[in-house]
């Protein structure tokens, strides 16, 4: 773990002093975002040590061959990949002919990167010695514009300190990239122009197969001392790359500058043939502010995020920066603008997992997006699964289902699997369930019950038809049974009856069979059209209520619990506190069958399902199952100790609560699992932020109302965040012994807190 | 199923006419192998259609580097690749400078392929008229020699029939070979040096990473109406190709011919440097003789197999064909002379699968060598396993055992593990108890106990360790319980409690601990040479007895069956007769997850173990257990119907026996899985001839005696095998009313038929 050098700050991820064996982390922990693209934080000047270079494009992918070891029939022949994209950051410095690299400098100084959150801005400075003896400094001031999202801006300057000397500096486009994470080192893009006129350049290019047309673009404005100054570049392109070249003698002391605006404009969102004329345009508008105007405006649009999801923290400035962080790179990886587009496990901070879409989205990320963002957000992320339906049914078609059948797939970018695991592919099928639940979180907390006849009630019938088909009956047991599924856990492969799995199918079918009943009655029209495309008979209703009826559950009268499958019993029960540290963690140190047959939990899952359907157990019930399945617990999934901090904190346990939130808050900036150079968790920090909300706020929503029952964690003074609940925003300040409301909004709104009745009024702060 | 094509005939394979989608699988069907190397049937002549040519040296491998689609810890890092080696048969035929080549030509006539079993010789003929309009008739005569297992020979005759004209000959040998096996496309061999002298020819080359040196070389002799002439040939070399070009104008109705003698001298048997000398030597051995002498070799040779192993059937040319197909392929591939090559699945005939030995050796092939050689041969397959006993350990040890438990690997060459599949590398263990039956059915079998305290206690002891640290104790069942595997029926993964892998545990520890004190009282000096070596304490036998005496097997009080796994009845009981048999194969047919959760059984499994354990049961459990798991087995392993024929005939279903016996015995002839072209099933071809030998014969060894229990397929007059027991020969004649044994050695032999003792006394015909 890195846990020393990142400094502590509330509002800024900090770095000071070189190092390289911290250059691929911080690359991933300064990456930047505007929801539509990305990038690693990349030195902009050439870096000649170990890196990982990455840009990135929301909803732009390369549908890669799958690769395996052994072929198992129902493989998806494809991996959409995220997909390394041109790089437009790129300047080379040349000093007096010597190229400024980091790696091959005499001497670097003061170095330090500040990831400004606050602002949605990255800075980075140091002096260096080169090997010709002249001493430079440098500043760069990076952003990825929110006010619009095709655009980034660099500012980078360079003094030389301690002579007169000759820079050169290089901007460029460079198409010539290539993915780190590739089955057969494939070519992805193919460039089609390459052009450079005055100040900008041009690069087209598209993906191969599954041709997405990108222009990047970039336009320079040199500077001397802050002034802009006219200097004719010269200009240098190959098949894949495009540069212009200042040259200029700079004084010591002196300072050179250049402005550079880059970005894409792509086939997403225009025709190809108009790329270069929306980039014109688009560069034209950028100049004409400048780089004040975009900066100030970029801070504006951070402002107005923080504004609504912002949580502060007092008295404990590590949980506070971590906390930050996860909200920060959650708004830098999705923004709800655009229905195509979804959560990717990495967002724009690496490649790593592939596909953009897991069931990540829909268990962990939508109710922070919920909460924080209009609704229409969380509804685009519902829209999304809705589009990819008939993907969901084809693939489902290839596992053998029929008539309507759809199992979502386990990693998407476009709805066709991607993932080529049997195990998971095929078996991780909860997946499904969680893509109903969203739906029904969806609208317990806004109350728009309109998404369902018109888009969510299609997908649940198709949902409600898989798990009535994959269930088996049992003569046995007289039963149907779920054989053959990876629960949430997934160091349990195959297994039967997993608690979970069958709870949230049998929930599935509950909840869809409710949902036809009260869209027949109220939404006469969309039950029409739902029901005449669907085909469902009362036949096959029977027989999801057979099913749901008569679904086996494991349990164990000696425990009084649920087991998490069958057999769960037959196990070596040690707790997880006995096993040598030296095994741990398991998946690095054991082999897979070791893992399986063991009791260990890789993240929650009969949890999983209690967090889910918390108001379908009593606290006495959950306590119970905690006490029994947290001490098998490895949480060596990043999204397991969320929901252990919220259950821990419902059962009144803080201290452990507070450990879990810690290790999900600052999973990657201590870098807890030694992985985070190949980029971010971003989906288990959505859990880091429902740890405070709903784990020390205890917020829910329950019966069209908020609830509350905060408490506080011993190491802090105070907390404070808001909530967007049914287009009224709350305020909720959580002292050691008060808690205080602020509602801004028009009406009153009572919530209810630590079970009794408060009624608000906008602008009266009320404290408890 | 390609059932008509392959002619039916007593003692050859024969096909008549030339169809280019045959190729392949005659390529297969028509290899020729000497224990030492073997080749697919390739023509010599350019193919330019679609073939698969093959090459391969027993025990010369290359370590491909491992690939899969996602890593699991404790993959190995290698797979030993079976390895295509230079080609050595390649002739090239000119005719007034066209390329002789079936693909091209105007027209084939009277093609005609023959396998000449008996001689174990290769012949093939055709007319063609090429092109330029030119008629030839061609002959060739092939065969890989047992005398001298280094050495192959070629007769190859062309006669032009309507023309004069110049033909040229250029026989090569080619190292620039690719294996279709490969996870990389990488270069497997590296030529270093190319040599033609005269009319001999050749190339060093030695194999990437394992250095194993091979001299391909050639020597020719041509001959014009089968007189030898002295044509002076031109030389053509590459880096990897080495040719000598013979030409002559040959007058209409003149044969020209070639006698082309090939092979290998490789660094398993000599020092790399002797490489070339000693093939001199064998070459001026060799040409001494001349090929007619070579030939008669040849019929020599395989005169002296056939008088042991062969079986002879009357009244049923096909069950014909196919018994001496199997055993011809069994010989072709494994000998037995030396210990450090087994029995891979595909022989000579094909790369799939890679590795050369499987559980297979000990569970199918050991019976057939046992009963048809001298008994060093199936002691040297014993000793290949006890000679990785190492490598096996440090298996084991990847997987986190400890103190010398040993876990031989699913797929090896060398003894280290290649197979990449967790639910079987890692979990189908069930292969550390054949290794040890197979230990216990070589001493049943042959009486010389002299090698278990050699040899096999050592094995035996790292097995029952493996055995007893990989079961776990479940307090909910309180006994042992072993978790998490594969058994023999891969279709069922990460299942708990297998009853074939527990009972096959159980009897590991059994036999060892018997073992051990049997060795204790009798062979004093090894009794102490290995438990001084295993440091086998009172205390750990004490934990293997607590595992073996406590350890759980499923069973099911109602249908009185053990039940394959835990949780089998759970699963919906539909007889594979009641399925659409457009499901069917099912692994063609059906994703993984699918046939998972499927009662289906891809091989015998309960019923396996009822075989290795006959004795342990009554035949009315068999019959119970046969009855019970058959209808939902769907035999797509080639492993499966000879264990069905055996039970079949033991409870006296000879109808049923001689459908599993068809099944098994011409699975390649008729290519009921339509996957010949990849090469022959091997192992399995010795489960042909345990249905007949064991099946309807009813041979078994019990208390050093052998049992015949003799029955008659309907369809069949007679069938006569000969069975090498404890080197006394017995020849026994089954008809439809009568037996008849013979025997060959000099003491008598009392032998068991149908519960009633017989003395057969040598030479004398006993009639029963």
């Amino acid at each position: 773990m890195n846990q020393d050098y990142i400094q502590p700050n509330p509002w800024s991820i900090l770095e000071d002093g070189f190092d390289p064996k911290h250059v691929k982390s911080s690359e991933s922990l300064f990456s930047l975002g505007n929801g539509a693209m990305g990038q690693r934080a990349n030195f902009e000047e050439k870096y000649s040590g170990d890196t990982f270079q990455g840009s990135y494009i929301g909803g732009i992918y390369y549908p890669d061959k799958t690769r395996v070891g052994w072929w198992k029939n129902g493989y998806p022949e494809y991996f959409a990949k995220v997909l390394n994209a041109p790089s437009w950051i790129g300047i080379h410095v040349f000093i007096n002919e010597e190229e400024l690299d980091l790696n091959t400098c005499k001497e670097v100084k003061n170095f330090r990167r500040k990831l400004q959150m606050k602002e949605g801005v990255l800075y980075r400075s140091f002096d260096a010695t080169l090997q010709n003896g002249v001493q430079v400094s440098v500043k760069s001031t990076r952003f990825l514009s929110l006010a619009n999202d095709e655009l980034g801006v660099i500012h980078y300057e360079i003094t030389p300190l301690n002579r007169d000397v000759t820079i050169t500096l290089t901007p460029y486009l460079d198409s010539g990239i290539e993915n780190q994470d590739t089955n057969w080192d494939d070519q992805f893009w193919k460039t089609t122009e390459v052009k450079t006129d005055g100040n900008q350049a041009f690069l087209l290019a598209h993906t191969l197969k599954t041709f997405f047309y990108v222009n990047t673009f970039m336009q320079n404005k040199i500077l001397l001392d802050g002034k802009v100054i006219t200097l004719n570049p010269k200009s240098f392109t190959t098949s894949n790359y495009a540069a212009l070249s200042y040259t200029k003698e700079i004084t010591a002391g002196k300072t050179f500058s250049i402005e550079k605006m880059g970005g894409y404009i792509t086939s997403l969102n225009y025709e190809k043939n108009e790329l270069v004329d929306v980039a014109n345009k688009l560069l034209e508008k950028a100049s004409k502010k400048g780089f004040n105007v975009l900066k100030k405006e970029q801070i504006e649009s951070w402002e107005s995020i923080w504004q609504m999801s912002d949580i502060s923290i007092e008295g404990d400035v590590k949980a506070q920066q971590g906390i930050r962080f996860n909200i920060f790179q959650l708004n830098q990886t999705y923004l709800g603008k655009d229905s195509r587009l979804n959560i990717g496990p990495k967002g724009f901070t690496g490649e790593k997992y592939g596909g953009s879409t897991y069931w990540d989205t829909e268990a962990y990320c939508i109710p922070f997006y919920l909460a924080t963002k209009h609704q229409q957000v969380a509804r685009n992320l519902l829209i999304y699964r809705y589009n990819q339906l008939g993907k969901a049914i084809e693939n489902a078609a290839k596992l053998g289902f029929t008539n309507g059948a759809a199992l979502y797939p386990m990693v998407t970018m476009n709805g066709e699997e991607s993932h080529n695991e049997w195990e998971i592919t095929f078996e991780e099928i909860h997946r499904n369930g969680a893509i109903a639940y969203a739906i029904y979180n969806y609208v317990r907390y806004t109350g728009d019950y309109s998404y369902i006849p018109k888009y969510g009630l299609e997908v649940l019938i198709a949902i409600a038809r898989f798990w009535q088909q994959r269930a088996t009956f049992s003569n046995a047991k007289n039963k149907f049974v779920i054989l053959g599924v990876t629960g949430p856990n997934e160091y349990e492969n195959n297994v039967n009856n997993n608690w979970y799995t069958n709870y949230i199918a049998k929930w599935c079918i509950a909840y869809t069979t409710e949902q036809i009943q009260h869209i027949k009655t109220n939404y006469e029209e969309d039950y029409v059209r739902v029901m005449h495309n669907a085909k469902l008979s009362q036949a096959e209703l029977d027989k999801w209520k057979d099913f749901a009826d008569n679904l086996y559950f494991p349990y164990d009268e000696n425990h009084q619990v649920y087991l998490q499958q069958e057999g769960f019993l037959d196990k070596e029960l040690i707790p997880i506190k006995n096993l040598d540290k030296a095994h741990r963690p398991i998946n690095q140190k054991w082999s897979w069958d070791r893992i399986l047959r063991s009791v260990y939990i890789k993240q929650a899952d009969v949890l999983q399902g209690f967090y889910f359907f918390e108001d379908h157990f009593t606290k006495e019930e959950l306590e119970r199952h905690f006490d029994f399945y947290e001490p098998y617990t490895v949480h060596e999934s990043s999204l397991s100790p969320c929901v252990h901090a919220i259950q821990a904190a419902a059962l009144g346990r803080m201290d452990q609560a507070y450990a879990f939130y810690l290790r999900t808050s600052r999973l990657d900036l201590d870098d807890y699992n030694n992985e985070v150079e190949e980029g971010c968790h971003i989906t288990s920090m959505a859990g880091t932020w429902m740890s405070i909300v709903e784990g020390f706020g205890g917020m829910r929503v329950k019966n069209d109302m908020l609830h509350f029952s905060p408490q506080i964690p011993e190491q802090w003074k105070s907390y404070t965040f808001k909530i967007n609940f049914r287009n009224q925003i709350i305020q909720v300040l959580i002292t050691k012994d008060k808690c205080t409301f602020e509602l801004y909004g028009d009406g009153q709104l009572t919530i209810v807190l630590d079970d009794s009745l408060v009624t608000l009024t906008p602008k009266e702060k009320m404290t408890v």
